[in-house]
């Protein structure tokens, strides 16, 4: 059974995922499976039967659950990290704290073709694999253990990725992460003073300066921000106030997917498709519907690597700065 | 120039290091620098004139500064991360903040063997090591400008390490660190409360549960901790209440340099020398002396990658419990 446990010092929770159902290879749990390229991959078309029933599938008509036809399809991870089953139960151990391991762990299989990449999908396909993300996270909301669902990607091995075929993953997690409440906290208190959003904010000055935007539409707007961790950092928020991706229409996802669409191309013309993780940014369940915080997604090339510095301070050295980076992207052909 | 940047939402500072003064190999600052056995590698004896002229050594007798002779040596970073001369300006930009990137950033060479590791370095070796530390630590005290002096050692590629020749580095910041806030903060709600130290508490603890200890002597305990970020994380703690590192006598270093050899040996048993990031914690400047925070030494080894949900969540998924990775450890052959 894995567990969550507390930091005694600073609070902050880790997942300890062990237990004879997780997959390990001499500890390097997150090893790149090169299997596939069609052969063998799980996730691709008749392979169906390899992975455990899926959860929800956008599929041609007339086609039935676990068999080929299907465009996005999510299924349970066949090793979790946490578990479903099971009850919340909080406990102390001497001066320290741990909870069961309750959570959900999902893949979203972005494509039935194993060579599709972001920047190779086609805009519909990105539509709805952004609305299996919404369906996903409205049905996790109903189970009341949950406080949060994060949904990711890994996208190559420098990334952490462990499949080839392009699909992303989501976490529901019955405690806040640490930096949502970050976030969610520095934004709240932000709206205190101001009465304002301070994404709106910093969104109304990004149009207005222009140098670090890389790509917008009607309602997105992408830029690299202020204050990166990574070179080539990209966070893409909707334009006008909305403080939970999964109150987003499906004209709403329509433009994200252009957007999403251009940066990657973008991206993958300038640095030669790099591996990058991507997460959504949003509202807790708790404050779904608020004033000060406003869900966004966040693309990080990992060109560089994480080192001691940054794990000792939580600070990061980006020999980048954003107004390079969003340059250089502005001027990638595509 | 650098800058230090603040995220306008959660207050996080970034380091952006551009400029003339940085290597920059297509973005990948942090390449790896083959250079070297013997051949070329800037920090072996007789290429002094390679690097910034030194700012501390302990040599042999009559040997002159700057030419060999020298067993650890102490030179000012040639592509710092910030740099060392000008004033302290902060700044708005909109609703941004920056900082002149004012900092000292500096590397220790930690032998004159271009092969050694920390477990092949003999215990006056690593004594002399941590000797450095705190010379380096008391002189960039004197520097008004800063607040904190981070102490880390990148080993491997894996672990972002430039270069093979065996060193650690240190980088003075006119800011407290993210982590650093976290921990005192933390430990000084827990001594507010029953007016103890956690740290002592959970060496307490740790000597009576025993389950994650890995190595000890009098003045020095070494565990994996409850709640590790990383598969095999260790921590070493003066068993005694210290608040900073600096304060330590040459008597505790001796101690230091028996538990942290121990450790580095069964590491490299048990993991096949893994590549790792290790950091010195120790109490802000202006709090140098204090009842509620204990410094202590913190060992990742990298031998997972870090993706997408840590990334978005600031939670860590670590697939080996710290008490299966304490015991592996101290199984391990030496």
């Amino acid at each position: 059974m894995p567990e969550l446990r507390r930091d005694p010092v600073d609070g902050r929770w880790v997942i300890i995922s062990t237990g004879p159902h997780k997959r390990r290879v001499d500890f390097h749990t997150n090893k790149y499976d090169e299997k596939g390229r069609g052969k063998g991959c799980p996730f691709c078309p008749g392979s169906e039967s390899l992975t455990p029933g899926e959860i929800l599938a956008f599929r041609d008509p007339g086609t039935a659950p676990d068999s080929p036809g299907w465009r996005v399809r999510v299924i349970p991870n066949k090793f979790p990290a946490l578990m479903v089953e099971g009850e919340l139960n909080r406990e102390g151990v001497g001066y320290y704290d741990k909870m069961n391991g309750i959570g959900a762990h999902e893949i979203i299989i972005e494509s039935p073709r194993h060579e599709d990449v972001h920047a190779s999908l086609s805009l519909k396909q990105l539509e709805e694999v952004f609305t299996a993300y919404r369906e996903r996270i409205i049905d996790l909301h109903r189970d009341e253990r949950f406080k949060y669902v994060m949904v990711f990607k890994n996208y190559g091995e420098a990334a952490g990725a462990g499949m080839e075929h392009p699909h992303s993953q989501l976490i529901a997690i019955p405690i806040l992460p640490k930096h949502i409440i970050e976030e969610t906290n520095g934004a709240k208190e932000y709206y205190g003073y101001k009465e304002r959003c301070i994404f709106c904010d910093i969104i109304q000055q990004e149009l207005e300066q222009e140098n670090r935007t890389i790509a917008r539409n009607d309602e997105f707007l992408a830029i690299c921000p202020w204050a990166p961790k990574f070179p080539f950092e990209i966070w893409i928020l909707p334009r006008h106030h909305d403080s939970s991706y999964e109150d987003s229409s499906s004209e709403q996802f329509a433009q994200l997917a252009q957007v999403v669409s251009e940066v990657h191309k973008r991206l993958d013309a300038a640095l030669d498709r790099p591996h990058y993780n991507a997460v959504i940014h949003t509202s807790p369940f708790e404050i779904q519907h608020n004033d000060y915080y406003h869900w966004h997604m966040e693309i990080m090339p990992r060109i560089t690597r994480v080192a001691g510095f940054e794990y000792g301070t939580g600070f990061y050295i980006n020999p980048v700065s954003p107004e390079e980076a969003a340059e250089f992207l502005r001027k990638a052909e595509v």
